[in-house]
């Protein structure tokens, strides 16, 4: 067990079902801006967390986009400084919620997103205006980390940002803002948490309270992701999932991602696979070569999820994506042999890559892909 | 599981051998008072430190007594006010941190403690002086938690005082500091951790962040307490139960403790047991009773931290007490029959008594505090 570590997630936790209403309370100033997505804006949620902040102002910015580009938060924030907004919340997955992040330090500092990310030499200076993330998925964990992932689309990169300005000071954990989830959603959103969890348990960089957090967190996502995808409706399984993806986000914002994070970030750029499913398609290959550098550890975590070894919890894992109609091959995606010496390049282009416990080049990363063409 | 609740904890941990060394580094200001014990300056562990952190202004307030009383916290108080502190820096066990933490706050706060507790009618305002705490022993988690526990002296109780200005802005901790423990205090503040670990899982007011951290820092107990007993320059089993304190101190800081603290305070007071023998002598008792309310929670518990069922871990919890030369009989601190009456009126009078997970009335801890006479 690592010994030498740090730790440190500074954000308020607010998690009941019902709580989305009583965000206010956590709303010091009076301008707020709702930053989130056209679906949650046509479907009226966002006007309905913003009716119930009695006595605010609410604006609404409503054109995030999954995999967000800086050009859409220079927009958000040209609105956010135009009501020169006291807090700025967050509404969505994990694209709404990092725009706000992002958002809610450029009120104060000026200029775009390019001046501070991807190039630019500008340093975000404090942040005044307070942040609010509420999730209404089950699976990015946004909610509890200081990233927020931008696409710079002139350079035609997903990359992701790190700053501790981007703690919220509150996540409000709704459960039932995810009632309505469709089944795919479900399915790749909490299998997105499970690698959140899993990639922080094994990374290098793991430490003790991280590895607690991480196995709880696989433990209810194995338990409850099949019921939540089968009856959208049973509460009990909703709140285990939105649990799973809060507890792994707290997990892997302290020891960042791996090997599946890096292999998502080209399947989602260029075949268009959602981040959850462009994470979880490597997850059972990932889970066998993990022992390669952690086999006591997985042992125990296999163990612990009730499987007599770690191939059997790869197996168990991709039986699971399976059931609920989740590709498990990359020719589902579109990926053809010839493609995989470009996915592994861009793939070992993300440092992340190499907290994977096991050795991550050319050679292996291929051979990994090519196991799960 | 607990579907709704509240989590916060926003001290930034660094944790590793060596540690307290570099303190400095989490230091803005220069005046620094470094609050202790007797044993901790004589020994010239506070010096060491304060000669760690180049350029600082180090002044050191020593006379921090177990139980620490309102008076000790006016003095230090008095000293870091004419200093001017920047930073107050509390270093040792529960007693030195949660000095520190009061003291901190009161640089800016005028007064006297008794003026913001124990019948005060003052509100502590914002600190502005940073609070860094450096545990010296494997047990309290005050480094990580919101409460300081003062003794009034005048009306002769031991109180809790929650503040979330309590919080530290950096809790260091170093192994190393332990290794000179001696072993039964290893032991005593090695079962006080268990205890809050347990009590923060069992709570009434128990929640899924905590259940798992909860479990993690027992399993560490469990694992490692007999070795650093046994073997005190064991460095793995140190650093295990300086971590499992750690972890539990979270789990409790969101949860607060039950019935083990509540009858703990008489047994302290009155009978002069320190404060990890004073709450671990009940603690196979309260593991049986457990089961009134939280059956299914305490077998999964069991079961996890490899007993067969919930009596076989009250044993092995007692077994484990005696084999470190533990008190396992009240009538081993001085407890005679006709004294029940009167400790449990004095534990019914704690709220967090009603916490625990079975019902608490005279009656009920009459026997269970018979049980163990």
């Amino acid at each position: 067990m690592n010994q030498s570590f740090k730790y440190c997630m500074p954000t308020q936790i607010c998690f009941h079902a019902g709580a989305a209403k009583e965000v206010a309370s956590f709303i010091k100033g009076n301008n707020v801006l709702i930053v989130s997505d056209p679906f949650l804006y046509k479907n009226g949620l966002a006007e309905q967390i913003g009716a119930a902040m009695e006595g605010k102002k609410v604006a609404y910015f409503s054109e995030v986009e999954p995999n967000p580009s800086c050009e859409s938060v220079d927009k958000a924030a040209a609105q956010a400084r135009e009501i020169n907004a006291d807090c700025v919340i967050g509404l969505g997955g994990g694209s709404a919620m990092d725009v706000s992040k992002i958002v809610s330090c450029l009120v104060e500092n000026e200029g775009s997103i390019y001046d501070y990310y991807s190039g630019g030499t500008r340093v975000l200076k404090e942040r005044n205006t307070s942040l609010i993330c509420i999730p209404t998925t089950a699976g990015t964990g946004s909610e509890v980390t200081n990233v927020g992932v931008f696409t710079n689309r002139k350079a035609g990169i997903k990359m992701p940002m790190v700053n501790d300005l981007f703690w919220a000071d509150v996540a409000v954990i709704d459960p039932e803002l995810t009632y309505t989830l469709p089944p795919a959603i479900t399915a790749s959103t909490g299998m997105d948490a499970f690698c959140h969890a899993i990639e922080a348990y094994w990374n290098k960089d793991s430490q003790p309270i991280c590895d607690m957090l991480g196995m709880g967190a696989m433990k209810l996502i194995l338990e409850n992701i099949k019921t939540a995808y089968d009856e959208p409706d049973n509460k009990e399984a909703r709140g285990a999932m939105v649990m799973a993806s809060l507890i792994a986000g707290i997990a892997f914002s302290q020891t960042r991602t791996t090997g599946i994070h890096a292999i998502s970030f080209p399947l989602t750029t260029e075949y268009g696979a959602s981040h959850g499913i462009a994470c979880s398609i490597t997850l059972p290959a990932f889970i066998k070569i993990s022992v390669e550098q952690a086999r006591e550890k997985m042992e125990t975590l296999a163990a612990y999820l009730g499987c007599a070894s770690v191939e059997e919890l790869s197996v168990r894992v991709e039986e699971l994506m399976k059931s609920m109609d989740m590709p498990v091959r990359l020719s589902q995606l579109g990926v053809k042999e010839d493609d995989l010496d470009h996915i592994t390049e861009v793939g070992l282009g993300a440092a992340i890559i190499q907290l994977t416990p096991a050795v991550m080049n050319k050679d292996t990363v291929h051979e990994l892909l090519q196991s799960i063409l």
